[in-house]
């Protein structure tokens, strides 16, 4: 493997373990046992392996968000485009925990997420349009577009719902379950669309997924008393 | 105006409009015509004011996030509770614009804000109960527990949406009306289970809070071509 490779792999496995706040170039290069200044020729400096880390996400996201070619949409492109979201997600978890933080030291990163979104935005429309056309969902263009935006922020969002809510102390990790559990959450703002002939399938589907979050939350110090 | 009380209304504004990160204790009471010292007097650090201003915050929405005595809920409660929790996130918008970072740096405040979120997590679900009890939408629990989660993420993400996927440059400012716009993505997600005596009224209502983000994403510099 390419050195610059190598720090690419070394330092996203970091940024995920440690947090990319805790990590400095430093702690890369001592990780790989190479020297700094090896680093630093090919990478100018943190920002610079960020973006790069970036556009691998990038990559891998406008890669698996396509419509199927010369074939209609089926219940399971749903739930491979679900796994496939959530998987990337996990992989690149450090950009999703911070992501707002990440945006506002660079500004390049930002312009490029923004085209990123725009882009996501539209061919989530599109796969729901394809649902609707393969008679799985019945919905309006305005219902559609409405949806595509709830789950985008919904997915995009799902990490941090997590640690700002769930996560509150130590007994508590964050985990590949627990992030997948927002596919649940994902299938139920789609599942008041889908026509009578596929709601049964798709519950089924749904139900692998979730919902552990409701017993999570039971488990928590807080109390939800009757309040009213 | 008691001094204490002064800080607090300072520092919610100073805060609010030049974000938290960029203000210190020195500049709340350079701001105030006071002397560090008697500000320390009555806080001993920026987290001490922050944690006083959350308060007020979940104290104002503990206040009105509650269910009518003796009478079923009506749509305009529906109305009511949205503006209310949108007025809420625009006066407090500091704290729901960096909040992992916030939670993240003093422990206090994240268990108080688990808790709160229970709360309101119960609160919301109870209210949509009393709309499905009032005939105005008609769910199952498990439809209504989804529909609160999802209806929590989507109210506390949108201010850190907005920032990170529309306003990228100077050009676009947060504002009032633009966080508004998120009352409609929150009446989408609970249209479709809306009986029919009450949806034509329902989108009429909901009609007024948007869609202006559709029309601002596209004025974005980015390009969504058809990508299939």
């Amino acid at each position: 493997m390419r050195t610059r490779d190598k720090i690419i792999m070394t330092s996203l496995e970091l940024f995920n373990e440690q947090g990319e706040r805790n990590v400095t170039t430093n702690h890369i290069a001592s990780h790989m046992g190479i020297s700094p200044g090896n680093l630093y020729y090919h990478f100018k400096n943190k920002s610079e392996i960020i973006f790069d880390i970036y556009l691998q996400y990038e990559g891998l996201v406008d890669n698996y968000l396509r419509l199927p070619q010369g074939r209609a949409l089926e219940i399971n492109d749903k739930v491979n485009y679900l796994t496939a979201v959530f998987e990337g997600l996990w992989a690149f978890r450090f950009l999703h925990r911070d992501l707002q933080h990440l945006l506002q030291s660079d500004e390049r990163l930002h312009r490029r997420y923004n085209a990123f979104f725009q882009r996501c935005l539209s061919r989530t429309q599109d796969i729901y349009f394809g649902l609707n056309q393969a008679g799985i969902i019945r919905a309006s263009e305005d219902e559609i577009k409405a949806l595509a935006l709830n789950t985008w922020i919904v997915v995009t969002s799902w990490f941090s719902f997590l640690h700002t809510n769930l996560l509150v102390d130590d007994t508590r990790k964050e985990s590949k379950e627990l992030l997948k559990s927002g596919i649940y959450q994902i299938f139920s703002l789609e599942r008041p669309y889908l026509t009578e002939p596929y709601q049964e399938e798709v519950a089924r589907l749904a139900a692998q997924f979730g919902p552990p979050i409701g017993q999570i939350m039971s488990l928590g110090e807080a109390s939800s008393p009757a309040l009213f």
